[in-house]
Formats: C-alpha cells, sequence, structure tokens
C-alpha cells in the first residue's frame, strides 16, 4: 500500500512506526506486526496503530528512519506485512524448553544487534532463559555470537592475561594495583573496565579522575603491548556492544538469566583476546553472590564455559560481607588506590585482596609463589613504577600524587548512637548513602569508613564521613544515612538464652 | 527535576517520555525505568534516552500525556524517579515457579489495564505463564480479576445461556441458528460473538451482513429479555477489556498461554452474567485443536474452571478436520446459515451440529431428548420465526431472503487436475485463499466448497469457487490457492506394499 510518510521527530530504540486502523487491517497488519516500508531503500519496522493520530493513507514514521529509506518521487513510500524473523521461532523454542543450535543463537543475537527483534520479543527472549536456561555448550555459542557482533582485538603479544570481578561490593579498588603488579611482573594484561552500573563507583569511575580511559583498540594495543598494563573503559571498544541492548530490557525486569550473564563477561574477554582469565567472585551479604555454595556454582560455570571456548580460567572467591578498605567513592578510592602503589600498608584488606589477585595470575603464567612475588613487585616500588608509566601514557600528570585526590568540601560525620561491636555493614545501604551524595558522577562524593565489622566502638565515635560537592546531595545523603542505617552495632551478647524450664 | 516540556504528537500504546542521558543519570533514572510527572496533576511514564534528541533540562512528553498532567505556573514540569509498581515483582515471583495468591493476580490485571506495566513487562508475564503456568484456582482468580476490569451485565431473566466455539474451523455458521432454536424453546441466551482475530470470517462478520451487531449493553439486555435471543458484537460491550490489552502482546509472540486462554474465554462468559454455558470445541488438523486428547484437557480445563467460579459448564467436542458446511467469507456464510433456518436441508453438517449444541443446551435447562425437541423447532418454523424477530429488534431487515445475499462478482473456479478421492481439505489453507479474496472485510469475499473429504472427484470437476470483489483481489486468491492448494486428491489406494524380500 502507497501511503504518505509523515516524519515526528521522536527516536526510540526500536523503528516503530504508526499506521491508521483501516489501513493496517487493509494489509492484514497487525499491532507489534513488523511492515517493510520501501521508498529509495527499503527498511523493516515494527508497526503500531496511531489511533487519532494518524489518517488513513499516510504513515507516521521517526524523522531518522525516513531519512534512511526516502521516498519515491510522489512523495509516498510503500508499505507492506512483513513476516516475523525466524529468530522469532527460535526464541518461541526456548520458551518451549528446547536446546538451540548454534546457527539459531547466531541469529537471535545478530537480530537482536540489527534491531530486528522488539522489545516485547527480547523480553520473552529474556523471561525464557531465566526459566529454562541453556546448557554450557550453549552457552558457549551463545558467548562466541556475543563477541562476534563487535570489534576483535588481536595483540602481537601472547599470551594475553586478564582479571575481572563480579563486583557487588563497595569500595573494591584493587584492580589498578593487581594490573601495576602483573604488568611490572613481565606479562601483559590489557584490562579494560567498567563505569557504575548500579554501584556506586565502577573502576573506571575512579581511573578516570586522573588519566583518560576512553581509548580506542589501537591506543589500547599500544600501550598493553609496549607496557604491560592498561587501564581503560571497555564501553570505547565496542566490544560484543548487543550486550548493551539487552541490559535496557533486562534492567525494567530486574532480572540477569545466568546465562545471559556469564555469555556478557566472557564475550567481552574473547573480544579482548584473552587467553588467561582470572575472575573475582566476591562473595557475602548484599553482593550479587551471597553464599559460598552460589559462589562455587558461579565458578564452577566460569571453568567450564573457559574450557569450551578455550580460555584458561580460574577464579578466587573473596570475602565481601563488608566494604572493601575504607574509602567508597571516585576520588576517595582512587586516594586509597594510589597511596598503596606509593607504599601505604593500609587498608591491610585491600592491599591482601590485590596481592592474593596478582599472584594467582603469576601462577597461572607458571611463576611458582606467586602472591610471594607479588608482594615483592609491590614493596619494592616496583608496582607504583608501572602504574606510573601507564597513567602516564594514558595522559596522567606524571607528578600524580594520592593527596591529589580531594574529597568534597562538604562533610558530615556519622556518630555511634550507642557503645558496642559493629555486628554487620551492609553493602547495600553503603551504596545507597554514596550515592545519594552524588558518586559516581560527582567525583568528590563518598564515604570513608573507619569502622569496620568486629570492632569496639564507644558512644560518639566517628563511623564514617560522608562527603558531597553540594550541600543539598550532602543532605540527601545524611537522610539517605538514617533512613538505611549501613552501621548495625550490638553487645557482644547477640542474644541471651533464659533457664529453660519445664511446662 | 524541574523540565521544560516539549509536547510530541505521537501516541503510543505505553506512555513514554524522552530525557537526556545527563538528566536521567542525574535523577538515577535508567531507560525503562519509571518517573513521576509533576504540573498540574501527576502521572506516571517510562522514561526513555533521547539521544541527540532531547536536550538537557527537557523532557519531550506525548502531546496527550502533557495536556493530562499541565505544568507549574513557570512552563516547567517536575520529573523524579519512581519505583516500580508491586506488579512487577509478582511478574517476577511467577518467573520463579511460585504460585499467586488472589490479591496478586488483582494487582498484575489492573496494573495492565491502567497502563502501568510496559510492553516489557507484559512480555515477561505472558512468557512466564505460558511456561510456567497456573494451576485451576489461580485461573479461577485470573478469570473473576479479567472479568472486574470491565462493564458486568445483570438480567432479571434467570437462567442465562450462553454457546461459545473456540473457532479455529472455518465455514462454522452455526451460531444464529443455535441461538434461534434455544431461543424459540423458551430458554434466554444473549449471545456475544466476536469478529475474525485470524480467521476469515468471525460470527459477528457475517451477522453482521443482514443486522446489526454492535448493541449496547440496554440494548442487549432489552432485546434477550424480550425476545430470548440476540447476536451482539462483544467489542462494543467493554467486557474484561483488559484481554485486548494483552492480545496486542501475545499476537508479536505467537502466543496464548492456557491460563491466560480459558481467563480469558471465561471472564467475558462472567461478565455477561452467564449461568449455563455451552463451548464447542472444533477438533482436527490445522484447528487450535489439533487431536481428541487435547480437546478432552480443553474439556476438563473448563469444567473445572466452571465449577470453580460457579457456572454450569458442559463441552461438545465436535468434529473439525475440513471446513463447516460450503460457504466460507460473510455474506455466503450468510445466506448458507440463513437458507437452512429457511428449511433448507444442506448441508447437512451444518444442519446437524447446530441441532446437536442446541439439544445439549436444552438438556442443560432439564428439558429431556434436547435434540429431538431442536430438530423440531427447525424443522416446525419456529426457529426461523424466532430469527427474523431478533434481526427485526437488530434494525435487520423485515423481508430479509438468504438470495439477497450476494457474492462477490468476481469469481474463479477451481478444478481437480486428476481423478481420485479427496483425502483432505486443509482449514489453514482454505482461511489463507478466503482471506487473500478479501474476508473479511470484502463481505461478498469467499470460497463455496463443492467437494468434501471422501467423495469421489473426476479431472475438471470444480471442487471450489473463489469469489472476490475486485479483479486484483481475485488473482491474489487464484495465488494464494495455487500456492497453498488446499486440496489433497489421491487415489483410493494411499500406498502399495510391495512384497518385502529376505535380504
Amino acid at each position: 500500500m502507497k501511503l504518505k510518510p509523515i516524519p515526528v521527530d521522536v527516536v526510540l530504540a526500536e523503528s516503530t512506526v504508526l499506521l491508521s486502523e483501516k489501513d493496517s487491517t487493509q494489509m492484514g497488519v497487525k499491532e507489534g506486526d513488523r511492515v517493510v516500508i520501501t521508498g529509495n531503500k527499503t527498511v523493516v519496522a515494527v508497526a503500531s496503530y496511531g489511533v487519532g493520530v494518524v489518517e488513513d493513507g499516510s504513515i507516521k514514521i521517526p524523522s531518522s528512519l525516513l531519512e534512511k529509506v526516502g521516498t519515491y518521487r510522489d512523495g509516498t513510500v510503500n508499505v507492506q506485512y512483513s513476516h516475523k524473523p525466524d529468530s522469532v521461532h527460535f526464541i518461541r523454542k526456548k520458551m518451549d524448553g528446547e536446546r538451540l543450535s548454534k546457527e539459531q543463537i547466531n541469529a537471535i543475537v545478530e537480530d537482536i544487534l540489527e534491531n530486528r527483534l522488539s522489545g516485547i520479543e527480547i523480553s520473552a527472549w529474556l523471561t525464557a532463559l531465566y526459566i529454562n536456561g541453556m546448557d554450557i555448550d550453549e552457552i558457549a555459542d551463545f558467548t562466541m555470537a556475543m563477541a562476534n557482533t563487535g570489534s576483535i582485538v588481536t595483540f602481537s603479544r601472547k599470551p594475553v592475561f586478564d582479571f575481572h570481578s563480579l563486583g557487588g561490593v563497595p569500595g573494591n579498588k584493587i584492580t589498578p594495583i593487581v594490573i601495576s603488579i602483573v604488568a611490572a611482573g613481565g606479562l601483559m594484561i590489557p584490562k579494560t573496565s567498567s563505569r557504575a552500573i548500579s554501584s556506586a563507583c565502577g573502576t573506571s569511575d575512579f581511573v578516570e579522575t586522573f588519566c583518560d580511559v576512553e581509548l580506542d583498540a589501537n591506543q589500547l594495543k599500544t600501550i598493553a603491548e609496549d607496557i604491560g598494563g592498561v587501564f581503560s573503559w571497555g564501553g570505547s571498544m565496542n566490544l560484543a556492544p548487543v550486550d548493551d541492548l539487552v541490559i535496557k530490557i533486562e534492567h525494567p525486569l530486574g532480572i540477569n538469566p545466568r546465562a545471559q550473564m556469564l555469555a556478557s563477561i566472557m564475550s567481552k574477554k574473547v573480544a579482548m583476546g584473552s587467553t588467561h582469565l582470572l575472575v573475582d567472585i566476591p562473595t557475602g551479604q548484599g553482593t550479587k553472590v551471597p553464599t559460598l555454595e552460589s559462589a562455587k556454582s558461579y565458578a564452577r560455570d566460569l571453568m567450564d564455559l573457559g574450557d569450551r571456548i578455550g580460555m584458561h580460567v580460574e577464579c578466587a572467591i573473596t570475602y565481601a560481607d563488608q566494604p572493601i578498605g575504607n574509602a567508597v567513592g571516585p576520588n576517595l578510592e582512587a586516594r586509597e588506590c594510589i597511596s598503596i602503589l606509593e607504599g601505604s600498608k593500609h587498608p591491610s584488606s585491600v592491599v591482601e585482596k590485590a596481592v592474593e589477585c596478582a599472584g594467582i595470575l603469576f601462577e597461572m603464567a607458571g611463576i611458582p609463589n606467586g602472591a610471594v612475588k607479588a608482594k615483592e613487585i609491590l614493596d619494592s616500588g616496583a608496582a607504583y613504577k608501572k602504574f606510573m608509566e601507564i597513567v602516564v601514557a594514558q595522559n596522567g600528570r606524571p607528578d600524580l600524587k594520592s593527596e591529589d585526590l580531594k574529597p568534597g568540601k562538604y562533610s558530615f560525620d556519622v556518630l555511634a548512637s550507642h557503645a558496642g561491636y559493629v555486628h554487620s555493614i551492609g553493602n547495600k545501604q553503603i551504596v545507597m548513602v554514596a550515592k545519594a551524595a552524588g558518586a559516581p558522577s560527582d567525583k568528590g562524593a563518598g564515604l570513608m569508613i573507619y569502622k569496620k565489622k568486629g570492632q569496639r566502638v564507644e558512644q560518639g565515635d566517628v563511623l564514617m564521613t560522608i562527603y558531597a560537592e553540594s550541600e543539598s546531595k550532602l543532605q540527601r545523603a545524611k537522610e539517605s544515612a538514617l533512613a538505611n542505617r549501613p552501621f548495625d552495632i550490638e553487645g557482644m551478647l547477640l542474644k541471651r538464652v533464659t533457664e529453660v524450664k519445664p511446662i
């Protein structure tokens, strides 16, 4: 059917066009069906009824799409019913609990990337994945399919080491320390990190306070091959870009199906050419992995998947029942991280975790007593030297000092209301307070936590200081701290058991 | 955050607004999250990033939504993050395979009706229902929740009989015959029908060729209580309107979860105040119910559900391996239907099915030998008299004759290419050809089928005639007949088994 296109200035994720109900019925098109639109070129879009806003004989079409398709000489476009892509049938198969072949998985991933599946269809796909899952061979195919949707980086140096944290615990600023130690030890570890998704501060959020993180593939390759280490933001690399499209649908549903989560992590490592990968699995209340049992199950999955796709994967299950170290928030985490590289032994939990992780990476490279070697490299200042080489290569200041990183100028001390022992510090609550203070977009926003689990506090002791860049955000963070109460302080006697009397 | 609203002239099913990425981050809003928008009034909408089309400090908002919300005196609106409605958590529960309570089911149904759930969320709901299902008590709660979203009709006459066909077989024009017989027998049966969804001709599509079907609740009540029978289109009655919203999401996914299907049918009967319901389950290849086993399972479900909601439900499993009668398409089906009421004994398959169904309804009312009574009423002309009373009450012509209903003036005979026996007639293929000819929107479009299963045909015999209202649609239907080949003609010997020789 020939229709007059009316451009509308709205760009949505999906290519949706509006048709009149009468024209739609005439063409046999129902809401949610696809139509092929032909002018100079041909595009496929999802049809919706524009009840009351589209006249018969016309089609409302986003301007950007109309530019792409053009019109005939008479100013019209041709519109026709289009069949569903095959991938919709493969999604149905997964809904029916069936296994998918490599080709079927490829088709789904490609159609998501090319915008050929609507939000409704991707939602059904993720729900089916969440309920019916995938076996490890399907996940391996899924991983490779996702990796192949974006750039693939190839290094002339081999092997390629990598380090990944599942995240979920605040204050986890070990990545630049691990990378600096491992690169100083002679290995190549081109690390790409992410910005915060739901946390208060991702690795890239604090690294960008002292050097550039938005490197392109060539810059990353050059720095990694020359210096051994790099701290890049993965988002600028076009790695497995289909993942970003899926996250948009996962987020409102509040789900992250296991198959999708594993393929999402591993596809980016495949795209980076990683041959040896250490995965840190922070385990504890309020993180993504609450129990040791679930941590072991993730570790098994990741290692099995590594086997299938030819990558040497090891996992470190790490303690994460409370924030790592003292600092939370971009500038504060950067300061704590750099001070350790400068020689500080505190906080020891950060130092130990970084050394242990670097040690495992050395052992994966065949170097014995990895942790001892990692400790030597950190203590000798070799890691600091390597760190500064990387910082300078990424346009950081050659005279960078940890004290350069300043907290926001508005601050508030949270005091203990009564004496006792710190019984718990809620990871989720800490994140909420830091975000209320403005982290991660306000670089000076965050928290310094002075008391950790099991420590004795007296009434009036400072438990933590909240920093913000504006008075209003400080106020918001104070309110959040009051509402969420991240600290739980109790007497050492948790519960008094009275004598059991006979009934 | 205060933003300047920019109206856009697009109305989508969902209330979607576009924000800049920077403003969204500032507010802690991610794509797919909800925002509360406040001006004169307060509304909730789903947020999307308008990359490149929304400036910081502004919000693009559909004009209709902006009219509803209004602005502050300074022309701005206030925008804030809003939590997901509780129903999203209940959808998650179903995804996790759990049972839902009545209150939880009510919340989901209400939020779908009030546009508080996005397409992505409804898609996850339907997918979870498809995979994890509901038990019969949940379905009963679901049915009542859906019924309560719309109008409830109450009759002063009781009991209220009803008749429903699951459909899926072309040519099934028995409804006006059944209603006329039953009403002539003294029962009240206020029947609401649907238009075609995927078929070539729904009951309302052919009834509206000879009388009005868009009655409001008062008209329907008056006619039913006075005359006993009515042929109304359910769509004009606002019965369980949430169903229409769900169908829009089911359609692109190509699913109709059992729980949704049962609740969809039964909620409309509850809304119509039905106390006694007969369900016709057409069973055969190419219908919704291909095997006797699946038909029995539907029947059990419907009767169990009837028990739970206090409705007397019986089911008739009917033969549907080929089209019912000879005519397919609005005018042609109307002609065949009326001619039987006028006294024609042909096609006997239509007569028999109508008489059997009316007979079961009589027996549900406690009248013995229902089929005998139904036959008497049809043969005596009492059913025809009742039919004409209903037609006139619905503004049909008092001198209506079956011959008034004319096929389209363009026609084409499909001939047998070789002699043999009709081995099968494909229901789906017949529907495709009739739709290609223009049914159901072109009232004269359709087919007359002259040869049925098991009949002997000679080369050159006319198998069916295709009718259309334009030459181009006739051409399209011819091509469809050629491509889909609805008739399968074979020699009586289906397969010759040759002597089995030893290897």
